[in-house]
């Protein structure tokens, strides 16, 4: 990165006055999530048995990635590794971050059975002024995980 | 939560003796990504004027939240503020991390002029073995912003 350029800094002059710079291109969605975890081992094993993802990548000691619906994937990595950039830009945070995922509203009732029959203590349940409901739980690194039902944001798609 | 519980700690003898918690239901997909910047006003202008990101929500001083594309929320969130949890779980990361927007491979070009003339730096790209293509810059919390091409994953709606 251009360490003479403070990072993301947008300029004005270029923003307003420039043609070149509209109109936008679109984005289509985020593909990409990443959380970071020093225990790689502990949050692959939660991930695919508790909420059953599909592991696509793993590499001891940096991450494991699973594919999440047609369209996401989420990116775990060990930010001690990740920090040093190495091939690609570094990355790495430290500290309980946050995510959630999508599931059916018919579908409640049988995660608050699988989670409480894996012993996996529900912090808090949520049902949203706009409609829809959140189960809290923790994942082996300490971050948040949501489950959200359709009708909590309001989207294109539902959710 | 339960202090008595390791966070995300699997019950091994009911995940493998216990009918109850399988089979699984389906995750959809990630609807809610996290990211986090202690100058918010930054963030906002930067996702707005530069990603032309839709704002649905904002606090200040807690968060600014964005739609993007039909099924995603991107949530970025003051850690000073929503490590204290008040009314919902705690969470708050601190340190870079990383997300990437999907986008067409024809909207490329455009990006990287929409980029450059807005003075942002491009840190790297890359073009993967399986196909598609990345882009790599920051933004103003230093996080590692990623725009990808259909074909990097494999996935089924084919990112």
């Amino acid at each position: 990165m251009d360490q003479t350029t403070k990072p993301g800094t947008v300029n004005s002059d270029l923003t307003t006055k420039n043609p070149a710079v509209e109109p936008s291109p679109s984005i289509e969605g985020i593909v990409e999530t990443a959380i970071y975890a020093l225990d790689l081992d502990a949050m692959e094993e939660f991930y695919i048995r508790v909420l059953n993802l599909h592991r696509i990548a793993k590499e001891p000691g940096r991450h494991v990635f699973f594919e999440v619906g047609p369209s996401n994937v989420l990116l775990i990595f060990n930010p001690e590794t990740t920090v040093h950039g190495h091939h690609l830009p570094a990355h790495g945070a430290i500290g309980p971050g946050h995510l959630a995922f999508g599931v059916a509203a018919t579908s409640l009732p049988l995660w608050r059975e699988r989670l409480t029959g894996l012993g996996i203590v529900i912090e808090k349940e949520i049902t949203w002024p706009r409609g829809g409901h959140s189960i809290y739980f923790r994942d082996p690194g300490g971050h948040s995980v949501e489950l959200i039902t359709p009708g909590v944001w309001g989207t294109h798609a539902g959710w």
